[in-house]
């Protein structure tokens, strides 16, 4: 009996038009990732699984994808580990290979690798799918892209006044108004923690000053307790609840309060500097914001840290995110490689452009024009004319058949094509084509090189 | 100790200038895909392991890469095949997903499942990587993309002349001159069978033919000897041998030949219109021939077959081939779906633009102008010019930091940049900017608006 088809939960289909909308921000990202001046490259789909393991924690190791090796891959299998069913020890002995699961890390091994052929620093940038084995859940998938832009080998903080321009020019040009770059530095959280004496608390710290938004005040200072951070030092971090005011205006709070921390001087002094010139050079639909509770992967990051929150009018997570670790491709036994970087999130930029209705009307995979079927030596006619417009680039086609006349109407209208071009006899004796614009249901006859302005 | 980092054995890494080149390639095909009316769609990475094993013989089950389950998945296992180590056994136990092995099985799937939603002629290309575990060896991948175009649910052969046209397009988009685009039908090797009578013989008969370049003649009458096809017989194809001439002198050999089997004659005919569509079009820059040795994947098409070579100059395999199919979605329990398709060649087609040198200038991954860095107040003012320059969509950077003149002038030179653009205090006094050509050496102070357009 035939198979009832489908898909591996977590994956998807995409449909014509649905692949043209993924298309036109996939370019989006990439147009402006080169005019910044990144490169792209492309990494394997699968890597040797000893260059991703260990790498994600435990639970990105039990979230990674592993492939089965080919042929009798239990011949040299441990019997011990088969008679336990040790599933988690035998994996490595019938399994070398496992699938991608980001971006940086297949980056971080792709610069070491090629580390004399790449002319630092080397900006890359790298548009690719990952795969998780994550519970499929709304908005999760187990297959879905990454848009990675990193610099890496440069301290300078020029890059992140570029990154916060690139996100502004992707989001600009997408037409999404009002999108808000949050901004903070791990520096400045390590500075706080140590100012307020919790310096060994850094990350429980973080933790909790992390969800102010969704506990409020109230509820940070009770986890804060619940940790051992004392109520001396809570007191201290109280400015930090009701943290308002321009960014220069927190950047002079900040200064104050953390006075005493090199480390969080250290913080300021790199915030001021990416802040000051972003404002100097003025940001075009974006809004920058300074946000001493943004703390996304801390134990990764050493200076800046991005996040990217829709326009407010949308109830959506971050749509992008990144920040600077100073020692990117250590693990793979290339020291002193400072690296910066930012990522966006595709599915929920699709999301949100799908909400606010700014996908462009163009965005289409459809043709501009069916050319009606009325039997062979019309469609050879026809087919003279359409070698000619795509010549000129532009997407039209030919009903394969002389079906009724309705059903190719039928055809045109179900595919969204805008146009028909009817050629019978008399066209064909004329040496013209009737038109029809489907929306309107106007037809006139005109020749090819009006037909070509028209489509165009 | 840090890992010596590298990838499995059959993949590869692909740098900026390798990406640009075969993104060029992508796009050309792209393009024309679309002007020819053909929609995109994508589908999953893996597959349910269902829908892909048994579809490609024993040889391709085996190649197909498995995905092992996650979490405790021995937990299930039958003891039975763990104790005797029954690798193929216990692998429908522990994966139930595999990757992509080509996109035709998983496009059949795709037109199964979405059926109700697609209006059908449906024509759809698909530009994704597939994974097969062969031993990799030069030229052939683990990983590697496939760029297929099919239509599916129309019987015109229409279809067949567009793809001809299709192949013409691309490749003479891509500059390559002469390619040959080799014709033949399922239908004509089915009816010189018949007519020989050794019908029952029709495979080895054709694999037999199929070797005429290789092996010539006499290799060709020995092995069809061996394989008990009579003399009588083979005395009967001994027009195939010598086959010259017009296509149209060659339809009429073909004719006369066949003239006695029904499914012969209906596949001369089809060839006749294909052939003669396609003449009364004209091509561009390629050649259309008739091969009646051509036989690819047999046991799958019914009617056209197609294959491209490179032009005589280069030697190389196939860049391209395909073909109808009469019965594409039947394994997924959707009947009489006839399709039909063709497949561009990415890895030789990039190899053949290569030795040809054809791939243009222009495309290359690397920025037009790197604006040297004297320190933060002049990267200031050229941070102000960068922007506007990438808002009219030029690639430009700065360089990061003030590093030495030389080095900096280095960094540009290895990265390929044509133009460096200095800007010190005279510079910024003045309100231009001093562009030097780093092939020629010329330096010379311009506007930014001419500085835009010089780089434009």
């Amino acid at each position: 009996m035939a198979q009832k088809p489908s898909i591996p939960k977590g994956t998807r289909d995409f449909s014509p038009l649905e692949v043209a909308k993924r298309n036109y921000i996939f370019s989006t990202i990439k147009s402006n990732f080169e005019r910044f001046g990144f490169q792209p490259i492309e990494t394997p789909s699968f890597e040797n699984s000893e260059t991703l393991m260990g790498k994600y924690g435990e639970e990105g190791d039990r979230l990674i994808f592993k492939i089965l090796n080919s042929g009798d891959f239990l011949a040299k299998a441990n019997d011990a580990f088969l008679e336990t069913k040790d599933s988690l020890k035998l994996t490595a002995q019938i399994s070398e290979k496992a699938l991608r699961y980001d971006l940086t890390v297949p980056f971080a091994r792709y610069v070491v690798q090629h580390q004399n052929e790449i002319e630092f620093p080397f900006k890359r940038y790298q548009i690719q799918p990952v795969w998780r084995a994550d519970k499929p859940q709304k908005g999760r998938f187990r297959e879905f892209y990454q848009c990675d832009a990193d610099v890496v080998g440069s301290n300078s903080l020029w890059q992140e006044v570029e990154l916060v321009q690139l996100y502004d020019s992707v989001f600009s040009a997408l037409g999404l108004d009002g999108v808000t770059i949050k901004i903070n530095n791990r520096k400045i959280l390590s500075g706080i923690a140590e100012v307020i004496g919790a310096k060994d608390k850094l990350i429980d710290f973080t933790v909790a000053l992390d969800k102010l938004d969704k506990i409020g005040e109230d509820g940070v200072k009770k986890e804060m307790s619940e940790k051992g951070i004392s109520e001396e030092a809570i007191a201290k971090v109280q400015p930090l609840f009701h943290f308002t005011g321009s960014i220069s205006e927190k950047i002079e709070k900040l200064s104050t309060l953390l006075a005493s921390s090199e480390e969080g001087i250290k913080g300021v002094e790199e915030l001021r500097f990416i802040c000051e010139n972003v404002t100097a050079l003025g940001m075009d639909k974006s809004v920058l914001d300074l946000d001493v509770t943004l703390a996304r992967g801390l134990n990764y990051y050493t200076g800046a840290i991005f996040e990217v929150s829709a326009p407010k009018t949308v109830s959506m997570g971050s749509i992008g995110g990144g920040g600077r670790y100073d020692d990117l491709t250590g693990i793979f036994g290339l020291k002193n490689m400072s690296g910066v970087g930012i990522s966006f999130g595709l599915d929920r930029i699709y999301l949100v452009l799908e909400e606010l209705n700014l996908f462009p009307e163009t965005v289409t995979a459809t043709s501009r024009a069916l050319f009606l079927n009325f039997g062979d030596a019309e469609a050879l006619y026809a087919m003279r004319a359409i070698g000619q417009l795509r010549k000129a680039g532009i997407k039209v086609e030919l009903y394969p058949s002389n079906a009724k006349i309705g059903k190719q109407f039928q055809y045109a209208d179900k595919r969204g094509i805008p146009y028909a071009v009817i050629v019978g006899a008399e066209e064909i004796a004329n040496n013209e084509f009737a038109v029809k614009d489907l929306a309107s249901g106007e037809q006139s006859k005109v020749s090819l090189e009006a037909l070509k302005n028209m489509l165009q």
